[in-house]
């Protein structure tokens, strides 16, 4: 798998995601053939099988080798056809081009899923391409399952299935915790860390050139999966947007089970690397957007695989917290600090204790101890305090999560202190807190960190690590508490605005057509016309009333003001007639009459904030709505949020209220505040007049100009670009 | 130890810190007496001794015990001044109560050093307060240095002392990276860490409450220590913060012998909570100014333990980078891509190969491997691979570091590769490139790993650790190889600022003042008079000339714009009468005509950027200068850069090129970029009036408002607080 640099389209068609959907098969076999395998030790044809057998699958493997009798000991067979039994799954361990014939022969068998782990598809250029979709068609026409090609193959623990259908040296421990990975060779490393780390797995899945079977479906899968309660992904290219984030918000956001889905995207500073035309443009096609994505299907982004797993054995094992307060005990101050330091920086709040919890800390600690939070038992803390420290903050209402802190020091009593947590976990099963420990250090907290890991309390060696658990846990909560709203639907005259999209080519619109188009839609356009001569233009002034601005239109003209084609602040017939020649005398040296469409008179729009709206047609997403600080700061700062289109209530007013800069427009130091509401209004109107016409490729609103609250706001310069829609925004 | 939010000031005296400076008595002692020991397993006054014995300490240890014959088979002495032979090392281990008599006969027997272990002393409030100074003063009248109190001790493992002064379960392993932590509990949980990751040390010291040797002395002691190649420090509270810059930049910054020091600084969000008066107050206390003064003084500031010793392995074990030019040769994509995701994020960029090196790539690798970088010799490589992409990345002159990675595949010998990486690195031993490997897993490569960590080769369980540690080498090199220059010295008129600040009380400087304190010092400031009534208000106008500013002056008001005591751009002498009796009848509203100094009439500043300058005194480092965005964005941003006052030319330079910002006032989209060089002179002119008034305590020119370049820039706004100096900016 090499490098991606930024989301690919390809061609997957949207199938109906309904419960396990073949994919039983695949995971839950009762007999499997595994083609192409050798006897050659060391070489992937014969590790496979191998793996299985020695993994103890719950079912018969049969090897399918032309022209040999047996392979590790079992009876082979010459060709699937020859197999006297059903079999349930294949397994195409043949060179890429030999593929082809031995898949047309499961289908013969009436195999219903296959996984191929073989390279030399899609990923080695055009041959393979044509090669992928031969696979595809054959698999689709014989109605069976495909994992692969270019993959590590499929792992499930369960103790009734034992299936590792893969290249992995060992079979993980069963667990909760599955696994969906795009690079195949991460998963090796995956396994190999999670083992040192004793974290089980339930299935565990390499996607490979994903064919047949995408993250989507999997996901579906594991939704219905009672063995597994969190999903982690590592993804590079993402197909099907759109079915993504559906999919996603179905899982993670069931209310009844909710089951949080942690995801990894590879790719994030290369992408941010592409140039493009306009800034929504340039912007989208960032790591911003992925966050955008994430952020509104309720997917909990991980920066690296150790703050996947760290949140992961939390979610997995632990309550879902109830809020961001937590308490920290510890015995050392230094590591109390840092924590604090790591959480707080993060988002979460040290709780508040109540004075009955003080009162029980101050008859249990020595006068040295700190009893606010964090609790510090001081180094030479035994069992007993620390048992009394968290039946004081498991009694307390304020508190949420619990982090154990301890470090080893000559009387820490590590395995008493280990076991006293554990009892207190028990005792507290049912308060719905959610408890973490770390045992700072490595070689003497070992045998205390087996008795935590045993009675399944998430464990880190680095309190850090912790809160960037306690964190994630908590961001997940407030996703699912979020206000449920809908999206607005506003009476617009669609028919105008259809006129002049319909009718216009591919590529921008006039500045005349993209106002008639939001004026349908309801933004705040002030008054205008186009003038092709000093005194039309001093005719339209006197009729729209001044001070008036003069704006050049013309085709070849993009960025206005670098060409000194806008002209502000126009208060008399004179000084319009004088500006508008200036103007007109001035562009002409640098386009000819032909190009020079005419210049637009409109109304002075007052002071105020500069935002920029924005949309942009991501090929994976779709349309991508914009919002951010105006005028030359969102160059500077990149300080912008992303939705994807159709917004809903609470989306639009998220996104005004969540930029680093949004204290600006809520009114800073006695200024007035600016008018949010009206922001969140065209925001909603954008968001349903993109969804409503495919064709904008890209729309720029930028600047806004917003006024005090209740002032509104008003439309300063448009951009509209059309393009045919070729995305499938499945 | 308790938290502490933010620094504190101690009244440490200045001292001279010549080499070694009395420390070798503590690291390096002859014959030690252990006082207060106990027959007592598991508790502190017997450990410390056992281990003293137990780590094979090279010299004679004598337990000092009133009325015990002897201790774990040592006999033992009643007091230490019954010791028949010299003493050079006392290790107190008496509760703090008893610790002055104990001390004042170590003074007797003519002891030069000691560690008290001790608790009960400043950190257990007034009373042991006391008993810390009286400790200190017969340390001092008896030229004794003094480690602790409240400390964990001190380890040496050099092998001609094996030195474990200290209640840590286990003496760590020889190494070059030397520890001091403000935490004695960190530095247990540290030794345990560092134990599993085979990190050796050569010394470790648990600072306490540094009543006499702090981190300053330590580190000048470190910097003369041949064993010691990296210095890391743990510190909450920063006493002397001056002389702690110093000693950075001497040690970190030598040419000849560089030594790099990596810092964590614990407290950091606790003390951003801290509300302050003015903008430069409230933004000193926070993150940012450690992050300037570490930024200034070389030192490499970690946000956790993990990036510590991340670092610290890379620094301690190889050649210091070139520059920030980086290889990847991986066996696995997905990792590939996130390592470069890591790296890119962080800093570091990707080397362009020479056409040589993708040519011997494209010789060695199989055709589906990816050449550039990052290398990916796919997931069936075996050493010859890795050899074949090393050498070339090794030979290659655009590659400063190489990060190696591999994934445990069923196919990959991993400890033929982790040797061929060993020979590699002997091989190109003098190229003076890095070499990093992460070997990604737990269990499989284990083996290979402890290869790679004999042949002293940094590896990184995660691919991003790597990352980290290269960044911040990359990073140290780039301070080491910074443009040095001096600090300029304005001619100005130092006399008339002095009348006018050694005249006025403690409080803020009228602006009149200010003002004149701005012009003597060559500041940009524009012509102004204070009037008392219309008429005079009228005549300054017309004398300064048109268009005209009037601002209130008056003790009572802080904020002029929130009274409306601002009104701009007045043109004619009829509207600066209008204006002068609107502003005075609005303001008699909320004050006295007594309070009314007047209304300042002054000469309008053309329209341009706004930025902030700004002097706060800290009270651990002094004058701090900070340079921000103006206006109010320096609110919603807090886009801010410090300096420790005075700055040379490449810092004022470096201050306003460094914002993020800052490419707002660089010229964006066709806007002319600002007049850089002027800032630049303000802030080296500002840096010279706060080092000449060190009553300044507190300094806003806000906005400044900067004009197109060669145009200039004018003060807009100033406030200047006079205090007296509570500081000693050691």
């Amino acid at each position: 798998m090499s490098m991606t640099t930024t989301h690919i389209a390809t061609e997957t068609t949207p199938r109906d995601d309904s419960v396990h959907n073949g994919l039983d098969a695949i995971f839950r076999p009762s007999s499997i053939a595994v083609l192409g395998v050798t006897n050659t030790p060391g070489t992937v044809p014969h590790d496979i099988f191998v793996n299985l057998l020695s993994s103890r699958f719950n079912g018969v493997v049969y090897p399918v080798a032309p022209r040999k009798k047996h392979i590790a000991g079992v009876r082979a067979y010459d060709y699937v056809i020859d197999i006297p039994d059903p079999v349930d799954l294949a397994i195409l361990v043949f060179p890429g081009a030999v593929c082809e014939r031995a898949l047309t022969q499961c289908v013969e068998k009436g195999i219903k899923a296959g996984i191929i782990i073989s390279a030399g598809f899609r990923e080695v250029g055009e041959a393979g391409k044509v090669r992928e979709e031969r696979i595809k068609a054959i698999a689709r026409e014989g109605g069976m399952r495909l994992i692969g090609p270019n993959c590590l193959g499929v792992i499930n623990t369960e103790s009734d299935v034992r299936l590792n259908a893969s290249f992995a040296r060992a079979m993980p421990a069963e667990g909760r915790i599955s696994f969906l990975s795009q690079s195949g060779a991460l998963c090796t490393a995956v396994l190999d860390y999670a083992a040192g780390k004793n974290i089980g797995f339930s299935k565990f899945v390499s996607l490979g050139n994903k064919a047949d079977v995408g993250e989507v479906d999997l996901l579906y899968y594991l939704a219905n999966d009672p063995k597994t309660s969190v999903i982690l992904i590592y993804l590079e290219e993402i197909t099907r947007g759109r079915a993504l984030m559906k999919a996603a918000r179905e899982i993670a956001g069931n209310q009844a089970n909710p089951k949080p889905i942690l995801a990894i995207k590879g790719g994030r500073t290369a992408a941010g690397a592409a140039a493009a035309q306009s800034h929504t443009g340039a912007l989208a096609a960032s790591a911003e957007v992925c966050d955008g994505v994430f952020e509104q299907s309720g997917i909990i982004r991980c920066a690296s695989i150790e703050e996947m797993f760290n949140t992961a054995q939390l979610l997995a094992d632990q309550p879902l917290p109830r809020d961001e307060r937590i308490a920290i005990v510890t015995n050392a101050g230094g590591p109390g600090v840092m924590a604090t330091d790591a959480a707080v920086g993060q988002g979460l709040k040290l709780a508040s204790f109540e004075p009955a919890t003080t009162a029980k800390l101050k008859k249990a600690l020595p006068a040295a101890a700190n009893m606010k939070n964090p609790i510090d038992v001081i180094g030479d803390a035994r069992e007993d305090r620390y048992a009394a420290a968290l039946e004081a903050v498991f009694e307390d209402k304020n508190v949420s999560q619990v982090l154990v802190i301890l470090t080893p020091q000559s009387m820490t009593n590590i395995n008493a202190i280990a076991r006293t947590i554990c009892d207190i976990k028990d005792r507290y099963a049912n308060s719905g807190k959610t408890l973490l420990c770390s045992f700072m250090g490595s070689k003497d907290v070992a045998p205390g960190i087996e008795i935590l890991q045993q009675h399944r309390i998430p464990h880190y060696i680095l309190p850090e690590w912790a809160s960037d658990a306690m964190w994630n846990a908590a961001w997940y909560r407030q996703w699912l508490d979020r206000e449920r709203t809908e999206v607005q639907i506003y009476p617009v005259d669609h028919k105008r605005a259809a006129a002049v999209i319909d009718a216009a080519p591919d590529g921008y619109l006039s500045e005349a057509e993209a106002l008639k188009v939001l004026d349908a839609y309801g933004f705040p356009v002030v008054e205008h016309a186009l003038a092709q001569s000093a005194d039309e233009a001093v005719a339209i002034a006197d009729r729209i009333g001044y001070p008036v601005v003069l704006r050049v239109v013309s085709p070849k003209i993009l960025h206005k003001v670098e060409v000194k084609g806008v002209i502000l602040n126009l208060g008399s017939a004179g000084e319009v007639r004088e500006a508008y020649c200036g103007m007109r005398d001035h562009l002409l040296k640098h386009i000819t009459a032909e190009d020079l469409t005419g210049i637009m008179v409109r109304r002075m729009i007052p002071v105020g904030k500069e935002v920029i709206l924005g949309v942009n047609r991501d090929p994976v997403f779709g349309h991508m709505l914009m919002f951010g600080l105006g005028g030359i700061y969102v160059e500077a700062f990149k300080d912008v949020t992303f939705r994807i289109v159709p917004i809903r209530e609470s989306a639009a007013s998220k996104m005004v209220r969540e930029l680093r800069t949004s204290s600006v427009l809520q009114g800073l130091r006695g200024e007035e505040p600016s008018d949010l509401a009206a922001i969140e209004d065209a925001l909603k109107r954008l968001s349903q007049l993109a969804n409503d016409f495919p064709r904008i490729a890209e729309l720029d609103i930028n600047p806004l100009i917003v006024h005090p609250a209740g002032q509104g706001c008003h439309v300063a310069d448009i951009r509209i670009r059309l393009q045919k829609n070729g995305v499938k925004a499945d």
